[in-house]
């Protein structure tokens, strides 16, 4: 997807939700159960009810590996519903994959190319050459862990170096030079939106990817109204409160009424 | 497996070896693209060539995921077949995860749980809870990326902090607050042999997984003899140079050979 398609679709839908399908067997309604793929039944009915607000889905994967061979197939049934009835909503692998260039590339190749995902995650501890091969397909993304929203971000990617320039901020700045803002986007978490406002004076033009919002407590309008720019730029996630909403045969319509009330208020922030 | 059954078969072998299992099917031996599940084929004839002469076996999880769901059998066939017929190597998944808690938790339930691998290799950007979820189960291990042998680790890995620290140093100095030398490795690239020592000097215990001999042009000699310690401490990593040794029918006894000549090498540097 290039950047304007994906600007024209935050216009439309006056949203810039995202919405994360971390499908746990678990947390879902017990009556999905005995749909023979439990996992892609829940995600067909989440995004049903969801797309007319959100821009973008974000399956995480770690939640589809547990189940093994039906797992990935359920996986891969998603984001292949998503590209046939939805091929306007951005789609996100949140893999957070990462390795010596040759290696990368095979992942690229399973998420970009294969399973035709429009962007990925991916870490950047291992430099340039573990993530320029994710930037070697036309109009697909990657987006680039920075600062994260849980409270391990603290350990490295706060640490400044000798001139006092902290990890996650040195990320940035190198990763600008690999790829452009029509191909990387930065994961910030809504947690520390005091770096925000700082990362967007180093990245005017990127889209950042804020999770954090809800569950982990970060504020809506505190992230829309210091790190958004005139195109937007900004994708907020929200998982738990959409999808697990819910718990009924109405989890559905919870899970909507749950993006409905975030894209309304996005809209107030954003379209005012 | 326990630091103990690792070193008595260290012992047992003279071998510190570990062989990268990164199958490719642009790269097999093309007589076995006719079987059902050439993956695997290619695995079980490298595995039964070379298992008396190493003590690790680590597939890379990127180059299954781009077959889809048989990529992900014949990963999963690779480690039942180790468990079942190996029981005494060490299994490592090298797959480079590492989220926020409850995401880890979830890639730790499917390549330490439920694919039963004895470790996996972990990246330490995000810090603590991203890397502790895969350090509660029992006799099960964390292979942390520290200082990786490819190119781009000289953009982040190195940057010194205010006081003068390298990140790689601080995330093995951090990493062993959170796990012992009995289920936590570091992985250091042969690369960069001048910071083994290093390393060593400040992890006097931990295993250290040692990829980048051979193919990416690391010393075997400079690595044992600078980073070793009376439990042998090292396990290094070999790929290319063993499986990828023939290209015909003889692929496997070529493996052997490769791998037999590695053992022999290590045996005369840790044994004499």
């Amino acid at each position: 997807m290039t950047r304007r398609e994906l600007i024209e679709q935050i216009e439309r839908k006056r949203s810039v939700l995202c919405v994360g399908l971390d499908t746990d067997l678990d947390k879902i309604p017990p009556h999905l159960l005995e749909e023979e793929d439990p996992l892609f039944a829940f995600n067909k009915a989440i995004i049903d009810a969801t797309a007319p607000y959100a821009v973008a889905f974000k399956p995480n994967v770690a939640f589809y590996e547990p189940y093994g061979t039906k797992g990935w197939q359920a996986l891969e049934r998603t984001i292949a519903y998503l590209n046939s009835n939805y091929p306007e909503v951005f789609t996100i692998a949140d893999a957070k994959r990462g390795d010596i260039g040759n290696t990368s590339q095979r992942y690229a190749e399973a998420f970009l190319k294969n399973m035709d995902f429009d962007s990925i995650t991916v870490a950047p501890y291992m430099g340039s050459d573990s993530v320029e091969p994710f930037l070697t397909y036309e109009n697909k993304w990657v987006v680039l862990l920075a600062l994260t929203s849980n409270g391990g971000a603290l350990d490295f990617q706060l640490t400044k170096d000798l001139a006092g320039v902290p990890l996650y901020q040195k990320v940035v700045k190198h990763a600008m030079r690999w790829g452009t803002p029509d191909q990387l986007m930065f994961v910030l978490g809504a947690t520390r939106t005091e770096y925000l406002e700082e990362v967007r004076k180093v990245a005017p033009e990127h889209f950042f990817l804020v999770p954090g919002v809800g569950a982990q407590g970060g504020s809506l309008e505190e992230v829309l109204t210091k790190a958004s720019n005139n195109d937007y730029g900004i994708l907020v996630n929200s998982t738990r409160g959409i999808i697990y909403n819910g718990s009924g045969h109405d989890f559905a319509e919870a899970a909507a009424q749950a993006a409905a009330d975030l894209q309304k208020e996005m809209s107030s922030i954003l379209f005012k």
